[in-house]
């Protein structure tokens, strides 16, 4: 479009603002915004106008979740209000993304807290910039009836990091604290892992079970 | 977040929406859409509201110029406003997005004609889908002062068809009708290119010229 005039184009601002999207760089930008200003000439419930409308709903309807930090829609996420969880699993995890992938798994059946964030003292984040004190207050809450804590950070030094402190902070309670297991993926070849996978795979070898 | 059921969630909405984007899976609009929502949450003007308020200024603003069909925020746009442009050339493209690298390169001066696609017969998109009636008065009016076409359509098979057709229209005009040359692009080694380019760049060689 044409650029460089006082009165800001439409398309151009369209394009600033996905371009400061992450992972979107000013090609992508400007493809998708001539995707959306397409569609939202033909007429109807564009995608443009529906993206809007879900955008602003985020910015309104979203908030954290009292006793999970999860993003949700009500004081209380849906997870922490469902009654069918296993009470005496909690997982802490870095963000909300990493909630949603063990809740697409499957797997794990009880309820969640979300610290948002790892520590990274080099980045100035500390455990202050953590959700650690609402963590430990739920883990402290008899209520609850928490009896084991599952360390679900990332496997890299930042989550290890994370992990090691929150066990610190837990040792001399009675709550069970354990880490998910690390070692070889699903499918993974051994031929293409690196060097630190293969490591933590041999050193946490399990006795082979002949069902 | 939590899925499946009947209110649904605005992450999960906005999810949904970014993933009707072309080339954005659900992975992607998860990661965009809880980028989104941290920075909605952390006040101010965020992204989230700044890039709804640009989607929905281009449904509202976006219309097409009335002389060359490119997206625009004024009955005419910008570009065949301006008065320092060439008037003689009328530059043919499919698709914004071509006028746009176009005017990036800064090697063309004149004005541009949008098409809005190219000629796919098995697509069921036939010259009625197209802007050629528009082209055809804008290139026959006189007072244009138009006296080079320069048919800018991709250098592939349906860019190469429309091209072709748009020539034949104008055969009988006294107007110049050019095509961008094909061939090795800058930069580009013959090692890696394809064969259809290197063979269109050895039919089109042009005499070696000594400065």
């Amino acid at each position: 479009m044409t650029v460089g005039t006082a009165n800001p184009d439409p398309i151009q601002r369209l394009i600033l603002e996905l371009g400061r999207l992450p992972g979107i760089g000013e090609r992508s930008a400007a493809r998708l915004a001539f995707y959306l200003v397409r569609g939202s000439r033909r007429g109807g419930s564009s995608l443009a106008a529906d993206l809007a409308q879900a955008l602003l709903s985020v910015t309104k309807d979203v908030c954290l979740c009292d006793r999970c930090q999860n993003f949700s829609a009500t004081p209380t996420c849906r997870i922490c209000n469902d009654g069918r969880r296993e009470k005496t699993s909690l997982c802490v995890v870095e963000g909300v993304a990493d909630l949603r992938a063990l809740e697409e798994s499957g797997a794990f059946h009880g309820r969640y807290f979300v610290l948002h964030g790892a520590l990274a003292p080099l980045e100035g984040i500390g455990p202050e910039e953590l959700k650690v004190d609402a963590l430990l207050r739920r883990v402290g809450n008899a209520d609850e009836g928490i009896e084991e804590v599952i360390l679900a950070t990332n496997a890299d030094v930042e989550g290890d990091a994370t992990a090691l402190y929150i066990a610190g902070l837990l040792r001399h309670s009675p709550i069970k604290v354990t880490r998910l297991a690390s070692g070889v993926p699903m499918g993974g070849e051994l031929e293409y892992l690196d060097q630190a996978t293969l490591g933590r795979a041999l050193a946490d070898r399990r006795e082979f079970s002949l069902g």
